[in-house]
């Protein structure tokens, strides 16, 4: 328990230029929303959907992100900022990826079961980039801000603009 | 009373595939929303215009979603997620419309009375679409995400990108 | 201190085509954000990080906008809707600007110190425009709808789509 606190700290610590006292991380939208993602994922997994729902819209409230209960998150995720992020049921994400704010990890509407996207460790998505469908953007991929995904993305690659 | 909550209640979860439990319903963005539209709405048709942003504010500030209360919206109307959604004082929605978070309905700063767009049946608007000014998009056209339209769209016409 | 509250009153009055009672600017988000802000700012410029981040975070939380409280601000500036706007620490915004919801003045993650835009005299940047990096937007210009600037604009220039 403390180790999760310790680690959620470490994250933002390490993420933020413009943090300036450690006790700001409190403060920070991610810390809160995380926590409440915690208690959300806990309860959807145990097929306690109404209560999972209303922490992850809780948190939301509070912050502006979106993370569905059901979405599975690895180590050192993190959010910058913040507002506007939507994060779908069937979306995984591994370790280290960076979101910022406005960002989409959405569905299409076409698929069933796995409909969101799957993003590999070390991925950093920019500010307002909208990813679409059951694709999986690669390791260490770069998505430029407002860029807008819609196949699949290999390892290391950069994009910018429109890519489907 | 009781109808306006069904049809409501309906909506939501004829749209929705991440929903599970029936009562989740009402912990839906879109759920708070509308009835603060709703009552907001009504004051501005009897010229009580603060008290008419006063609600609308109210239900922005608990869901991120920006409705005028001068707006017009048909039945069946559905927003997913919402987060950053703005709707202007002069837009028209017409009936079966959904909208994503991040879409706005807004003016040019050119136009004056009728200065925002006009919605028709069915029309289905992606994550993050600007739709500026007064034009129509014509009925079951459906404009993709992140996209910016700056003129008419004719009926079943699929936008993507920049249309203007 | 009055002669504040007036010229803030005046500033939202003038810029809103949809306002109709003069009472209605007390809920306007920029009014509360704006507030916020300042007493953010003077705590930043004091070194209590902490108060100056736990008024930005609060002022955050009520509207969708966020300016860091080291931002450094002019005269008449205006953010209209406001939902998603994130505004950067190093981030320096002239006198008569206007911005529209969701607008990034943010960082490219490559800079030091500082790292986000200069907004000089009259600018106006549309409904989720992003702007990275430390470059200057010249007097006057105007950035069109969900643009993305990573490049110093010339005054009076129109900019639509991404330039960079």
């Amino acid at each position: 328990m403390i180790s999760f606190f310790q680690n959620l700290y470490q994250t933002i610590l390490k993420n933020d230029p413009a943090i300036h006292s450690k006790w700001e991380v409190v403060l920070y939208p991610f810390f809160k929303v995380y926590i409440c993602y915690k208690i959300g994922h806990f309860f959807y997994r145990h097929h306690f959907y109404f209560l999972a729902r209303f922490f992850s819209e809780f948190g939301k409230r509070r912050t502006g992100i979106e993370i569905h209960p059901g979405a599975t998150i690895g180590k050192n995720f993190f959010i910058d900022h913040g507002v506007g992020v939507v994060i779908g049921e069937t979306a995984v994400i591994m370790d280290n990826v960076t979101l910022y704010h406005g960002v989409t990890l959405g569905g299409t509407g076409k698929e069933k079961r796995k409909r969101h996207p799957t993003i590999e460790n070390g991925v950093m998505i920019g500010a307002g980039a909208t990813i679409l469908g059951n694709i999986r953007i690669g390791e260490n991929a770069k998505i430029g801000a407002s860029s807008i995904v819609l196949k699949d993305v290999p390892k290391n690659k950069t994009i910018v603009g429109i890519y489907k």
